[in-house]
């Protein structure tokens, strides 16, 4: 596919082209990146290798584009948006189709996300709208002591230039030339090893946002005094009661533990259900596995291969050692490939390491507890902290559990969920720094200038 | 005790003085307004009858001291109040003891009450503090078609001077002299049919804040522009499910429903019961109620006087009528003067006047539905909109009834409260206008100021 | 122009037709409403005089619609409001049009408003998401004496029903059919005799938001317990000192006093310009009325007929009172039926009409003062208070004045504004009550609901 | 002083204790860390030099302590918090003695500190109980494609366990035993090459907050995913305008660049003077240098010795490079052990280190522009970013000079200051991350918890 239809503009041979200046160039390293299909396990893309030469110059040029998308009125700046993000979801069918090459995503959830995103866009369009134009005004004589001779106006503004550098995936390539200044959105690719740590410690950085795992963590202790928002790993409980609706509760963790084969931060990564309603629920949720179709992800299957094949090995070795201690396999383990048939594992227990982390895969845990107590005793002991669910229809129970439960959020009775997108999104302990969603991302972007008027007299404002 | 321990200063003979200049007067009208004790039904003090002449002195000094007030610094303003809460505090037993006397208050619940109002001061005072003291900055560039070149700086300032001049009684006389400016907190007492129109339609006021019933309405008309917050008439209903934990609904029912005689707005005033659980609930309420203690309110009963002749008569208008149309009393109907022995009306049906009017007193209609969809729909169509309370364990029928209920407040699982007082309070329909609650009271009595910097180039700011 | 075009479609024979259950209707009162044509003075248009029978229907099915759109998602308002923006933007030149004809408004300009209701309408669309879409979440135990026993999630949600029936123009009329739940959006005319009353008094209403002058203060006689926003009158100063940018000042005189012909509520209506420069400012501001063009608004010009015959009236009472006075006629008095030219009036003093009344007209006075508290006393002695303005270019003196200066608004070196529409906009005094701008104003069309989860035992959230 | 009085009780012979566990105790170390008085250069006090095993058990027992005070009323920690604040108030001369002899800070200026610490945390005690109480509450429909399915609580929660450790001095002693959960306040001294780096990256540390140098630089490095909040250097700028009120600039420049002998963050650093202006404002400096007293803190001298030796001799390299490179010196450049004389640089150009570098003495340059935009070039060329000044009595100027600077706060005419202590106060670039004041610190030690309430059924509030 790759080199066709959209996308042709953008590639320099079979090689994806990286962006700055308003261009799509090819870098002078002469050496590429390849993106393996974690489907065929072939290079399905490659994408430049850039040079450190060439961050180089993209910082300078995001620098300056930075004062002059900082001096563009808020409205046109949101006009920008909106129209990048038109742009976005009218291209949702190719853009999809690199999800599905990319990261085995199904089909049609990838066509949803692309939708979702070009939402987003807009969402924070409006939003950075309202933070970036509305401020505090303080008076002095609040404080013990002061009379009001000071008048404090406190603006938000951005974090100087090129924001949210990490990350980039060669599916943004789309935003046309010409409108945003020169230089204001980048996408560099290449090595990690090369231009990683790099780009991390690069003095033209003013704030990273990342989302990952082990490598976020290295990041944080290189970073100094960059504000650092983190989404990293998580081991989300789903907590089932015996009063709870146990078909919700059974469907909820076929979606949260399957949905694109369990690798999403929010994935429900363990179930911890009372023994009085376990065999019930793991009934319930065999019925539903079974029901799961496995395949490629272009003709939409449920299950797809992982990302890597050293994430598959992984889960791989998750499984056997859950085998050899002795949890109850609900499903007979089975893997081509990438490509790993749903399992559910039951009566698991703290010494095996699927208890504590996490598969990133189509593999879901179930612990039996006895007590509510023992729930959170587990969820509070994990090193993760990104979200948790319970499932109960007593709301006594549902908040003092929340209260209880040690995660940046909790959901009761649905699985976890990073969305919609304008809540706040954020993981404690090892899961996370910061928080996010719209709003909160666009805060921790900003950073706050204040302007005194300082007067000769006391003033007070009549009116 | 008129004339004796405190109150002696602030007498004249037996006559309590009205209070202005920072002084306590006597009025030259040579007229009092007597007091009832609603135990003994003798007069128990007499206040001034003020006349309109000196309203418009106290207008007058109002405003002047408003000027000074305004100018003084927040913090000295907050320490002003929290001396004057600390005072309030300190008197609490003398103070306590008016509310006995004038409004037959159970003793105890009398000190508590004075109690919470200096705690409520002193949270208004840090509140104030915060309100008065943080304004919004807001920027030109947000609205299309515009450049930076406006910076608006917006205040919230008080409503100029004698902000909520009504419902002054006669207990308030403790602030000391000499420490806020002189006229700026004033207490005028007299007849209605002389100064109660001339207040509210007095040019001097900018605000009236009420709490009563029919009366509130009469002053709503004759208001005009100034800005209004009321609280007025409820007729609470408490829905209580199949589901239900049956000894706390009880529990809550007889302490909503008789707490100071019934003669409170969020008092439970219609209890909505599943016919399923109906017998029980009514059981449970009845061993309740055969516990409460009748009589007067220096010893602490339960169930005291209600506070006027005329409000007894109504009560028994709607005891009789219900007895016509066939209630059943759970108890027999007593009364001794004021004093009216707890009563529980059990079936009582919609074309019962207790079915929809309010007794403010201790009179309790028990309804028995057969569907939750009866309950809301009874609640619904009721002219009042204050609070409401459902009792259930269910999650999702406590978020789903309570978005039902169209009145100010639902309470999930605990009877109506107002309390605590930094939680918003307001009702809809004929229960008021506005929302009380520090927070909203204190914005509710001030306006908007702004005051715009137009700059002769855009400016964005940089840092 | 009537019956053609984009309105032919609306229009029954010659009269315009009025808006209700989403269809253009006719009256079954076979009257009509005439609209005289300010610049003709002959009848421009004919709209319905519907009847107090037509009003209480279409408050009937408001009520319905109401509920239906109170549950629609807060994204989906929006995007139908987005769209009945794009709508009104695209029918600039006709709904334009009719703001020429009704109330001679130059072309350009008239074009110019459509336009900028269009941005209005959007921007509330996003406003409206967010104001809603966003409650506060409070615990008990803030307060003396509470536990966290208590939760309470407070949201603001519509004043229920038809807000802002009043005021409703026939330039309305292109709101397409269809889209909005019918009976949502109504548009009725009719003579304020037969239905104005009765449509302020109306029980189905929720909220009235009026603009205009004495009627708006008969309407808060008449509104009881309906919350009301209100922008009336207005005479903001224009304080021009000695230190003052003198042709910046002159310019904002001139576009400030003269344009739509001195018929706007932020108008300056009066300037008070300190004896130093008066002679200056005087002549540099009739320089440029020489310059204004004066005729019909379809040629655009500068000064066009004022709305009625009987403001042309008052206006020049307002003139010959000044004349008599002896003020300083700086150009000859002149009129054409309602086309009055503009005019300057310099020396005006205190004890003329004109230095306190609102002409509304092409008519400014000049008054010289001999210092700043003169000018601010003149100021704050006015039963009105919009805006004020203020130049000069000490920052101290600018903060000092605005402070002191008793309006809604002051601007520091510019003249009185409106815009931009999102910043808040108020006047106090006569001049109104509550505030506008669209934050404040869909504030102001909320109202506060709460409801409260009371747990068993205190509960504080862990992280 | 040491070992009598109010301090006594504290020590161990002539060392102070540690606190932990809610008692004063000794090291087991034996060892300790000398305080020198920076004008006798004697050990004034010393402090236990405490081992990596206690502070491994401070840490412990702050787990415990955090979690009992995350389960404590808001209104309660207040209290505990009022009462530490009264406490520190009544005690502020030892406190404020201590200051003396530690840090050479001028006797009254010392005390007043204590004061106004005290003032601070009483305001803090308020402002948390509003953060802590006041949530967000969100709905699930804002976001396009969603139903009203889901409400989100949104709640501010302390980020665990024990805040701001670092920085620790030893005049927190007095804090009493038995009201804060044991454990919930700790202070560790010891010697930075032990346990410095060790409490850096010790696991239990929820959060930094710390006020210094380069040391602050360092932490950053090895602070990873905790949150950091960092008030570093500055080298503020006061920028004098021709038009600036000259004697308000020289007594502000005097102030400003001289109290507490230059060791503030906030002292300006540099002077930015129009040449036209400088010859002016450099005499009316020298005037009030003149008479500035130098001496000993004990006698409350203006000028006293600064912190340590070190500090004075890199001071003392600053001047002597700026005579070499041909700084006009104002004053007689005189150095008595760490006691330097004031001293004006006039003439001082761009090559001189002390140009950039931040002396943290009485050691003051006057940089000659040429143009307002050579002044803000300046400003704007250095790696810190606290806070800057201008001098104008323009109210164009002043804005737009304050939008175009660099820095986290500008003054406009009056001296940069961190206070009053609710207005924010952030650097940027080297000069720090995050903000400080007191409402941005409390929400800086918090993080974010939801509880998302999943609905069977779409719902939306009525009311």
């Amino acid at each position: 596919m790759a080199g066709t239809g959209v996308f042709a503009e953008i590639m320099d041979g079979d090689v994806f082209q990286y962006y700055a200046d308003n261009e799509w160039k090819t870098s002078l390293s002469g050496k590429t990146v390849s993106i393996i299909n974690p489907t065929t396990r072939k290079v399905q893309y490659k994408v430049q290798a850039c040079t450190q030469e060439e961050v180089n110059k993209v910082m300078e040029t995001a620098k300056a584009a930075q004062k002059a998308w900082a001096k563009t009125p808020l409205w046109k700046r949101a006009e920008l948006l909106h129209k990048a993000a038109a742009i976005l979801k009218e291209h949702k069918n190719p853009i999809g189709e690199c999800l599905v090459k990319e990261i085995a995503k199904p089909a049609k959830d990838a066509v949803t996300e692309v939708v979702r995103s070009g939402d987003l866009v807009s969402y924070c369009a409006e939003e950075g709208v309202r933070i970036l134009g509305e401020g505090k005004y303080l008076v002095s004589d609040s404080f013990p002591g002061n009379e009001r001779t000071k008048y404090c106006m406190v603006s938000k503004i951005p974090l100087a230039s090129n924001t949210g550098r990490c990350g980039c995936t060669p599916h943004d390539p789309l935003l046309p030339p010409g409108w945003f200044p020169k230089g204001l959105i980048n996408c560099v690719t290449g090595k990690g090893s090369e231009i990683g740590d790099f780009l991390t410690m690069h003095p033209g950085v003013n704030c990273i946002s990342f989302t990952g795992g082990d490598t976020g963590i290295a990041i944080s202790k290189k970073a100094g005094m960059i504000p650092l928002q983190m989404e990293l790993g998580g081991k989300d409980a789903c907590i089932v009661l015996e009063d709870a609706d146990l078909d919700l509760a059974a469907a909820s963790i076929v979606k949260g533990g399957f949905s694109y084969s369990g690798q999403r931060c929010t994935a429900v990564k363990v179930v911890l259900v009372m023994e009085s309603v376990a065999d019930t629920i793991v009934e319930k949720v065999n019925a539903k596995v079974a029901k799961l179709t496995v395949g490629p992800p272009e003709e939409d299957c449920d299950i797809t291969p992982v990302v890597t094949e050293s994430s598959a090995n992984y889960i791989e070795g998750l499984v056997k050692d859950a085998k050899e201690k002795g949890a109850t396999f609900c499903q007979e383990y089975k893997r081509e490939g990438n490509l790993i048939w749903p399992l559910l594992l039951d009566n698991v227990r703290p010494d095996m390491r699927i208890a504590w982390e996490e598969p990133f895969g189509p593999v879901l845990p179930v612990i039996r507890i006895n007590s509510v107590e023992e729930g959170i005793h587990h969820c509070n002991a994990s090193n993760f902290g990104l979200q948790g669910c319970v499932f109960t229809r007593d709301i006594n129970k549902a908040i003092l559990i929340s209260d209880a439960m040690e995660t940046g959020t909790v959901q009761i009775n649905s699985a976890p969920a990073r969305g919609p997108d304008h809540f706040p999104f954020q993981g404690i302990k090892d899961s996370g720094i910061g928080s996010q969603g719209i709003t909160n991302s666009i805060n921790m972007m900003t950073k706050i200038k204040s302007t005194v008027i300082n007067l000769p007299t006391p003033t007070y404002t009549m009116g």
